[in-house]
């Protein structure tokens, strides 16, 4: 009979799905949320004022778990906390491969009840080899399938991105919010109190996961530190392991406690983890994302001096600045760069040491060739590792806004470079006063495949992250 | 005579501006930027083919600053660097009040000749008492007279923020960027390489100005660290300063010695600077503002202790951990606080310690009397100093972006509480994967006067900066 574990691969690739107790109050979020699903979905409730709604969403209702036809690969149960053991039950006793527990009001609330429901539920899972997940969860998120957590997550392709969450916000918010950047998901499971199946496990399954390239997740503990470490460790020899450590504060600590009954751990042990496993930590959704999106979007380095591009001579002072923070360099270029630029790069208002200052060499009239050059010898340059560019400023934003097709042209070139280059390339779009025009222009240079940060800082921190996981890999591997 | 430090006053609030040198290239960039100034606004260019476009803009053209009538006080100068000294020659001759040097190509270079031009134009403005500004800058920013450095520059109401920038870029960036966000303008000076006028002279200026209630700067050096030091010093008595330094890393201090041929100035030194002056320092553009918008926006208070409102049990874990990391504490809340709240605020699925959870308590129906209650509660607790709250989660930004107004009453009741409250209140609106809907949803939370932050450690880290220096004032003033 196959354990809690080894079921998980079937319930994250199910053909069958069958939501439990999905209520109008919620307006069908679940039945809607696996709307798009690719396998036969079904839906189990027992209250009359609720099966007509159902049935109007086209999904074929039963009154028990018993009466649903054929095998069932993946439970999504959202009743009440007081029926939820004799929902497990049912799915043990129709062999169901898993269960993801979206009902809350267990060992998060310290109360004794709760606490004695969640070890309830835990005995007959593990007792039936069912894959529980949860519960106070968002359950399973597979792209590919059509299986979701929220109704907005994008159904099609699988991404490269294995992420686990402690957190059913952060699951979704990484999802959109990751999308939206160009990060997309393989599968994505929302643990909660990980009752049965815990954190190491999930690892586990996408260490193995061919769709999964790279894996995140947002924690906020373990049961076993030890078998966590083990996990990690053997996952980051596979492919990068980026970790999000939520509640890293003595009273961040106690907010885990009410959220998902985590026990504290201190922020010592965490790093010690981190580095001992070979991951990359982060400190926040954003960060994550900005370090996978290095990660995935740049050729490898591991070197540390920068060959910076900006807009104008305080961009190039404030770039300059923000790359060194992150802990990298901005050498001064090859004597053979330099004779190379002398030869037709203006030095009247400008830079031309590193950073360069290309705020003549484009924008009007789509003429790059002063660019294409600064990017070959920066390329060519012995003593340049990595780049960095000034995507905008102002007046670039505005032609956009008139025409967002001029910035094709532009975009064109770095993505021809990018393919040629052996560098890592990252780019920045800073918000400035025009938010929305440049969130516009950023989806375009996301869609092209190019790595776009809305700060230096951002760039700086998240490639500085890339670059020393790739100096750390080289090194073991040396 | 006035000499060029007591000049620069008349030459902030000109009655009278001249244009020397605009250009059909540069789309008559100077003229365009000053098409709303209040006063007599002339032009001065000797290329006939220049002349006829110049009148075209509705400006009456001179031949020469001789033949301009009547006093001039403002003069911006765009000509070729190599007759910038005779323009100045002439600006003494009709003893002008300022003169703004757009012209670049002077010590930024590092060339001899570019060295010589700047000490020649110095020696004649010194001589002649005449405020000069630059060379190598985007010269003056007045809201209220619509003097400008860039024409999308708002005019009208002058801002409570005087500002100074070594960078054209940043100026420009700041008055936009900050309008964008709520913090405005009084009077602005990009300074350039800073020949004749120093930081210090603008410090003591913008100390003096009626209309300036915070000052703020981004700095790469000064000729005089002592005479700064004493200005800083002194400015900082009378209203909050806040610094930028650019150029903080050695390859920094490189890009600002082709920038504005500032000098090295140590991290070190500079740290103590800031320090000794009882400044607030800043490392960018967007940390500037947000301070600000703590400064402008916030009640002042002296204490650590935060009381936190999220909207999920995610979100409260890793915004503690985002004010922890800011150095702010997130305290246990009082005895009485626990009481009442355990009186109405639902436990089950949400923490209700500090964080509190408010997912449930807004959002639907326009009904906040819980929200009304949790602020209350926080206002009248003794271990909360200041509050932060995260204001949207996706289903609300989804319901602004169908209405628009949905937000109002949210923001009515954040309004009241923030006029009859006396502590610190921040607000927080990630751009998630809706950036489009959340900028304009921003846009309306800054229009209500309140302070509001795209991220949890931007938020964390404005507060902090503000709250340690309403401390040291505090102190200081015991």
């Amino acid at each position: 009979m196959p354990d809690s574990k080894s079921n998980l691969s079937r319930t994250l690739n199910p053909s069958t799905v069958v939501v439990v107790g999905d209520k109008r109050m919620n307006g069908y979020m679940w039945l809607n949320n696996m709307r798009d699903f690719t396998g036969k979905l079904y839906s189990v409730q027992v209250d009359p004022a609720e099966i007509s709604g159902i049935e109007e969403l086209g999904v074929r209702n039963y009154t028990s778990l018993a009466e649903v036809p054929g095998e069932i690969d993946y439970v999504l149960c959202a009743v009440p906390r007081t029926i939820a053991p004799r929902i497990i039950a049912d799915c043990a006793a129709r062999h169901v491969g898993g269960v993801a527990l979206f009902t809350s009001g267990f060992a998060e609330t310290g109360e004794e009840e709760g606490v004695r429901l969640q070890s309830e539920l835990g005995e007959i899972a593990r007792r039936a080899g069912l894959a529980l997940i949860g519960p106070n969860c968002m359950g399973l998120y597979n792209a590919k399938l059509g299986v979701r957590q929220a109704g907005e997550q994008p159904t099609g392709e699988a991404g490269p991105v294995g992420f686990i969450s402690q957190s059913g916000t952060h699951a979704i918010n990484f999802s959109l919010t990751g999308a939206a950047q160009g990060v997309r998901i393989s599968a994505s499971i929302s643990i909660g109190n990980a009752e049965v199946l815990d954190v190491a496990d999930y690892v586990d399954y996408l260490a193995a996961d061919s769709d999964t390239q790279v894996i995140a997740m947002y924690v906020e503990g373990t049961k076993d530190g030890r078998r966590l470490l083990r996990s990690l460790r053997r996952a980051a020899e596979a492919k990068p392991v980026v970790i999000w450590k939520g509640g890293v504060t003595e009273a961040g600590a106690r907010a885990t406690a009410s959220h998902t009954a985590s026990l504290a751990t201190s922020n010592d042990v965490w790093n010690a983890v981190v580095r001992q496993a070979g991951a990359i930590a982060t400190e926040s959704l954003d960060e994550t994302i900005d370090v996978l999106k290095a990660l995935l979007r740049c050729k490898p380095a591991t070197g540390l001096g920068m060959g910076l591009l900006a807009m104008t001579g305080g961009q190039s002072v404030v770039i300059t600045d923000a790359f060194v923070r992150a802990g990298l360099d901005v050498p001064l270029l090859t004597d053979a760069s330099y004779a190379e630029l002398a030869g037709f790069f203006n030095v009247i208002g400008g830079s031309y040491k590193n950073p360069l200052d290309i705020g003549g060499t484009i924008g009007f009239g789509g003429q790059h060739e002063q660019l294409q050059r600064l990017l070959d010898i920066l390329e060519a340059d012995a003593n340049v590792d990595a780049i960095a560019m000034e995507l905008a400023s102002g007046f670039l934003a505005r032609r956009w806004q008139a025409d967002p097709a001029s910035l094709d042209p532009l975009l064109d070139l770095l993505v021809a470079h990018q393919d040629r280059s052996a560098k890592p390339l990252v780019t920045i779009l800073h918000p400035g006063h025009l938010e929305e025009v440049t969130a516009k222009a950023r989806a375009r240079v996301v869609e092209r495949g190019l790595a776009v940060f809305p700060s230096f800082e951002r760039a700086a921190r998240a490639l500085s992250s890339a670059i020393a996981y790739w100096r750390s890999r080289a090194a073991a591997e040396a």
